[in-house]
């Protein structure tokens, strides 16, 4: 991901200086005309706006820790992705050096930055975003700013991957399910592909109802979906796969039934989880 | 889902008889020009194709087993979800009978019956799919037929169902973790809108490495997988949400980082679930 903002960067014609742990693997950046920092130091020194994006915030405060004094007066944006207690401690620890902090997450692939299809979302200091936002505009897409408090970004990308990885999970688990009843992940992509579809319908269906705290089972009831993924489970079992992610979301279900919520519609089960 | 598949036959011209064991769910039908039948024995007496659809293959059985006798040299269409061996079962015992017998799953949500958007999958003797396609077409949108096995649909349905309620789960803790953060669920929703796009490109992709057996980590890893994951959990946990479904599918990341897959890319999963 380093190397997409790097290249987003380059592409739209910023000088951009460099730093990663294994320095070869800015080799290409260099090739396109960034300059190669030797030490953290050299790179933060080089441009007013500092942007890091490493794998977690353990490995952030790794890199700028030791460089603070060098950070004073300039602006660290994190692209990392981590929770947003640890984006708070980060703005705060920050802040007590006198450096300007904006905490951002990334919601699409690597592929997607510089392009049209890039989301990248931050929350800081309204002036901070304001000063930048036209160098981050290199990343393409929609760069959204969600509020002040700096937690407010990963609040939102940490909701988003918690959708994002348990559909990918489940998914995944669908086609080992298909596998064991001999049916190829090509065979079942098309009918996968028409959930897709249903989400779209559902994701702001069930928005709606859950800040309305309306959830009416008129189309589909949390005891009909717990009789599907019962089935679910059942046959999971009977081919000897494991059954902790569709068992887990069946127990959130028993649970809102156990509440008295069974004929509530499906978003009900946004107070059981 | 009774009612839209009599209501669908109705629209299309057909002559309807009707059953439900509470009787008064039959009312509108009755308005539109379906003959209610008093008894299951009178229904089925009344043509040679009859549809079931109830909970699960348990009311199937109460249903239809007293009625052997008189669905025999029948056709019997059961649009109830159930496991694929409940439905192989269900099969074994129509054709000890003498009845014929096809076993349907419906993929999209009532409404959809009668409209374009309707998915509805069958599984069983081509003969019996050939003989009454015709009249199933009134359920409108696409009528496959996907094998002889009896087990088929069925199997494709607890697939779908997997990664649709999985999906759903996830979606729905998203909401509850966004509104311990204050972050309304529509505030949220377009950017897990995004995810319905991620999803839709991610679909096809996962398939075909999972046909193949390969499993390329050069745009994400598992290692990178679990480390969202663990965002999620810690996130949840910090504001004291359940982190069942999410915590299962983080065992599943584990798993295959123990096995040595860590590296691989996220469609390796479909071996350790
Ligand atoms: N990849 C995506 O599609 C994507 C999408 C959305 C968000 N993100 C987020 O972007 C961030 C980076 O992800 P990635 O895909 O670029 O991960 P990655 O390919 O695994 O790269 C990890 C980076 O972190 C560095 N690093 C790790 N530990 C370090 C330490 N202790 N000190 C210094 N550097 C360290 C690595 O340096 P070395 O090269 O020396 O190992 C490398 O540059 C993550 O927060 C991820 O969640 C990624
Ligand atoms: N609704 C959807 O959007 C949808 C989408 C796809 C698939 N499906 C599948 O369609 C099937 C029916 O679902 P539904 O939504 O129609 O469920 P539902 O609204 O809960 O209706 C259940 C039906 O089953 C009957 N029933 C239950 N136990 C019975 C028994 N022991 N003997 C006789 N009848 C019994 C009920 O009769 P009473 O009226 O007397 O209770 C009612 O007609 C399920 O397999 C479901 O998975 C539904």
């Amino acid at each position: 991901m380093g190397r997409a903002l790097a290249g987003a960067l380059l592409s739209a014609g910023h000088r951009v200086t460099v730093w990663n742990r294994s320095p070869g693997r800015a080799d290409d950046l260099v090739g396109r005309g960034a300059v190669l920092a030797a030490t953290v130091e050299e790179a933060v020194a080089a441009s007013p706006l500092v942007i890091v994006c490493v794998i977690d915030y353990s490995a952030v405060h790794a890199i700028v820790r030791p460089v603070a004094e060098t950070l004073r007066g300039r602006t660290l944006v994190n692209l990392t992705a981590d929770s947003p207690d640890r984006a708070r401690e980060a703005a705060a620890w920050a802040a007590a050096h006198g450096i300007g902090y904006l905490d951002g997450s990334i919601l699409t692939p690597a592929v997607s930055i510089g392009t049209d299809g890039a989301v990248v979302i931050y929350s800081g200091p309204e002036e901070e975003f304001a000063a930048h936002r036209a160098t981050l505009a290199a990343f393409g897409g929609r760069a959204d700013h969600l509020g002040t408090d700096p937690g407010r970004a990963a609040a939102f990308d940490v909701a988003v991957l918690d959708f994002c990885w348990t559909a990918v999970s489940g998914y995944l688990h669908a086609l080992a399910l298909a596998r064991t009843e001999n049916i190829r992940a090509a065979e079942l992509a098309p009918y996968a592909l028409g959930i897709g579809d249903l989400l779209t319908h559902m994701v702001p269906l069930f928005a709606e109802q859950v800040d309305a705290g309306e959830h009416p089972g008129d189309q589909s009831t949390v005891v009909s979906l717990a009789a599907g993924m019962e089935h679910v489970v059942e046959a999971s079992e009977a081919r000897g796969l494991d059954t902790g992610v569709i068992g887990a979301a069946l127990a959130t279900a028993r649970r809102a039934i156990a509440a008295g919520q069974g004929r509530d519609g499906i978003s009900r089960l946004v107070d059981a989880v």
